[in-house]
């Protein structure tokens, strides 16, 4: 042919590829026992996708995970009275009983305190209970001179001093330190701030989903000043469940345990504010959830609760010594509230929607691989069905299965036209064959 | 047989498994009208593969979350004169002004504050404000003694006494606590801290990709000492976009709000920074992207703006009453900063790429599953290609559509070899006998 | 027919559908090249699926992340000697140098100390280093009196005087500010508190699985109070890698770095505890493992280590002034460290079992469709196949390759029974026709 022909019919062929188009060749069974089994399989798959995948699990929806912002104010007074030595009679507030005063999504109440008033820097007697404190002469603690005890509280000076414990007439090395040593005893068998149970924190959270442009806070609209004062959270109750100001006591409660449990030893609280928001209805029902949980469980014997020290420090002058620093030591006992927020917002969109579809159609393929199974291995007409839908065909390089298969004639040949082995042929397409 | 040879025989057809392969058998249908729309839904598939699955969402990449660590340090000196009572002629420090004074992934910059100075725990008049405070005698406070009244600043003493605020002629009862009682209102219409605004923060950030043993930090190595000392950051310059200095007010006006509508009331503020990094590329090209974001949307009537209460803690020697403990309690309001690092790396991976390829060509099947059902019932010819693709083969308890339909020649019989209904597949398989 | 008839016979077609199966028909090859190729496909998808996808990343559990509480505990003693000025001899215990006291996920411990003492508010000389501090004579002042100089420490008063630094005979001039100026050049080469390399931490980290119902903490059940009180954290030893106390030199040493070259200067460690767990297993195998990491690489010139300042206020008493206040300038360095809690627990479920296996499949999927192309494009005898996979069927619409092809005879046309090109019948169906 001349050129500009083949170029022409090779132009046709190339266009023809958009003009044509490939679906299986499908072997339709008209059985009860295998039509149901399949349409049974069909339905669970597809249950599973629009049920579970596309409407429980929102396969309709993009996702975006929550920011969020919270800051905490806590409220309330506590009194101790005389009871307890070295706190005596005391009203205490929140610049007293929160530390740090701000923390990132977590806040310390302080519920029971041993206080060690008026340390400073000099020597006094070792705790007699410190592994090699205890000695007869000075000369004992001259080879330890300048060496801090495992588990004391400072330098051994080399002195050989009575012990201050009252009662004790045992002499224990002097040490330099911050004298008198401390007094980590709870006194006394009641909490130092037992209206600490009593006090609220106001949870303030404002959450964005950047994504969706929706910006929200755990103040409703309903909430004026007025009644943002006076609401306390309470679960189940239609409005004072978007109360942000809580209880602690209610909170403990609310998680299942008791705040009095906590407030001698201290414990850890999660309050979980969980955003779960469904953008395709109102941005209005876009609503916090509050729920609590105690996270260091309490039925430990061993290293129970929380605790840390801390000391208010300060400098006294006096006319002999000049200025001197001194510092009150605190072992603070209370409970520290970690705030989490969690949550996501979906909204509608195309793409999430298709790809569960188009994994949902590619799934409904796995219903035809199970029946397959039944209908080829396990039923009696299985070689019937497996007539129906195999072609045998024999490559030229076929492994045979039985020498005796292999006559030349039904081999095909390299070089030759391809042929087919009749045989099969017949077997497998079911072939009107005269 | 004799066994051997049943063996060997059973082998060979073991062996056969191996060399055997499976493929559809396909109608390829040449229309114009159902290629194109299948064509065409195989590139829109194909585009989200590429496209969007493989190259926009980088498909080809492994990816890992950053891991980092960020320390931050404000500088900056304010000054307030004396017009503000209580405060007097000062100059504020970092040491003042950022409390506490490290935080994890946070910093706090206060504005403004309202102090009490020189607390100590004593009795002095309770608020006038407080339900229940106002009496006439002792005896209207005997009865409430020892009770805190609800947003009451201590325990009642019982004594009726004349309130402390000035012009106010009513009496109160006393209570124990922190007196004088915190000054909570305030003063002026001007933020304590105006220079807050040209105070500067140098956030140092440390990240990590473990797995792909990668390291940076937000310095990049083109910032020496001298350099780095003197930058700004600055949105869009090629340099100073880097710089990891950042002058509070730029924070605020790159968020869209103005920093001094902050500073009387407090607010809370996000600092991103994000390490999006393509590991394929030069690890030079690993470089952080700041953008900042007010988190407490300053539009509120209710609950606005951030503050918290602290106190320094300070004891006198006085020689009539001891060694006596004060405090000076600080309302401060102003600006939490958070700093959030987020990113991740992706480099190049066999594994989540042919992941990719697998899942998008068996998505590839739903445009066939369309095509078909636009082929088999919409079109005209839809017999005519349901014909092609079906063969129609009935089981031997195939359910009757029609009754005249199960005649007996037709019906497969158990034990029998297996028949098929020779006009179902004559109809369905088009075979073209004579 | 009569309407019942109909009807009865549109309910049996619609009953019909439950009773019917659907299966791809197949070319079944026997050929060693393709079978092989084919088996290595479909086996090393297979071995992706149940060995990556099922067995190593156990596709057959659900998984839940781990939520944490950590609270940490620092213990040891540090004593300075006299040698460095303006600290002098001093122990330092737990609240000297933990800094804030508590921390969410975090712990500071100070190891190197800057002390600028007693400073006060009054007037001093500015430090020369700053640009536009040096004078002559008062009028240089007055010009810049009330602004603070960049990098300044205060409010210019308007004198001259004379500067503070000793050995200095420049004049600069007056600020009003936090006075004496802070010193803030380290003393000597060894870190004040010496010690910090043998102090401890307890990290007490109680997790939960809210969705499998468990909650373990990180003090193992053959930990007794005394056993808890003496062990130290080692790396490899059976027992001693679960105890929960930790040497700082220990936790450096294990992260390969050196903890006396952060002391002086300060830096940022990583604890990660990962609590990976296999519930399927006993939840007593549900233990954390702990590795370190340094974040703040040590070896960059610009911007090295980590410190902050904090202060110490307190007011004196003085006859002629009144009560002033003072504070001690501390600038820290020293080392944080950040306690990440990671990990996740797995719990046998069909539901990802059974997805897991699907997906796979559809996967398997891919191993014909590369095949297919071996076998229709690549090998010789890829006619003699692709006769067998295709029915080449003409649409009523077909798209002409060759002109000549479109013979009247053979076209599909509307309206007439459909009828098939008997050329491309034959050829593709390979029907044994006489």
């Amino acid at each position: 042919m001349a050129p500009p022909q083949v170029m022409k019919s090779a132009a046709r062929s190339a266009l023809g590829v958009f003009f044509e188009y490939d679906t299986p060749r499908i072997v339709h069974i008209r059985s009860k026992k295998v039509g149901l089994f399949n349409r049974f399989l069909q339905l669970s798959i597809l249950a599973y996708i629009i049920g579970y995948a596309i409407v429980y699990k929102k396969g309709y929806q993009e996702f975006e995970n929550v920011q969020s912002a919270v800051t905490t104010k806590v409220k309330g007074i506590a009194f101790s009275n005389g009871s307890i030595p070295g706190i005596g009679t005391r009203t205490w507030d929140v610049a007293d009983y929160v530390i740090p005063p701000q923390e990132n999504d977590a806040f310390f109440v302080m519920t029971n305190v041993v206080v060690t008033p008026g340390q400073t820097q000099t020597g006094c007697a070792e705790d007699p209970g410190v592994t090699g404190a205890i000695c007869q002469t000075n000369a004992d603690c001259e080879q330890v001179k300048g060496t801090i005890l495992p588990s004391g509280s400072g330098p051994v000076t080399g002195e050989c001093v009575p012990s201050d414990v009252p009662g004790s007439k045992e002499k224990v090395c002097q040490i330099f330190g911050w004298c008198p040593l401390e007094n980590d005893k709870m006194q006394g068998d009641s909490p130092v701030l037992e209206n600490a149970k009593n006090f609220t924190v106001f949870i303030k959270n404002n959450i964005e989903f950047p994504r969706f442009g929706v910006s929200r806070r755990n103040i409703l609209g309903f909430y004026n000043d007025t009644a943002l004062k006076t609401c306390r959270w309470k679960r189940g109750d239609p409005k004072l469940k978007f109360c942000p100001i809580f209880v602690l006591d209610d909170i403990a409660r609310d998680a299942g345990v008791t705040f009095e449990n906590m407030m001698m030893e201290g414990g850890v609280m999660q309050i979980v504010i969980d955003w779960t928001c469904n953008l395709d209805y109102s941005v209005e029902d876009c609503v916090p959830e509050y729920t609590f949980r105690r996270l260091d469980k309490g039925d430990y014997s061993v290293s129970r609760g929380f605790n840390f020290r801390f000391a208010d420090r300060y400098s006294v002058f006096n006319e002999s010594t000049g200025l001197q620093l001194y510092r009150n030591l605190y072992k603070a006992y209370g409970v520290r509230f970690l705030v989490t927020v969690q949550g996501k917002a979906g909204k509608f969109s195309i793409v999430p929607l298709l790809l569960n579809i188009g994994s949902g159609m590619a799934l409904l393929g796995v219903a035809t691989i199970i029946c397959d199974i039944m209908v080829l291995y396990v039923l009696k007409a299985k070689n019937f069905y497996r007539d129906k839908k195999y072609l045998d065909v024999k490559g030229q390089d076929a492994f045979e299965v039985l020498e005796e298969e292999a006559g030349p004639g039904e081999q095909m040949s390299e070089g030759s036209t391809n042929s087919v082995s009749r045989r099969n042929l017949t077997a497998s397409d079911g072939g009107a064959a005269p």
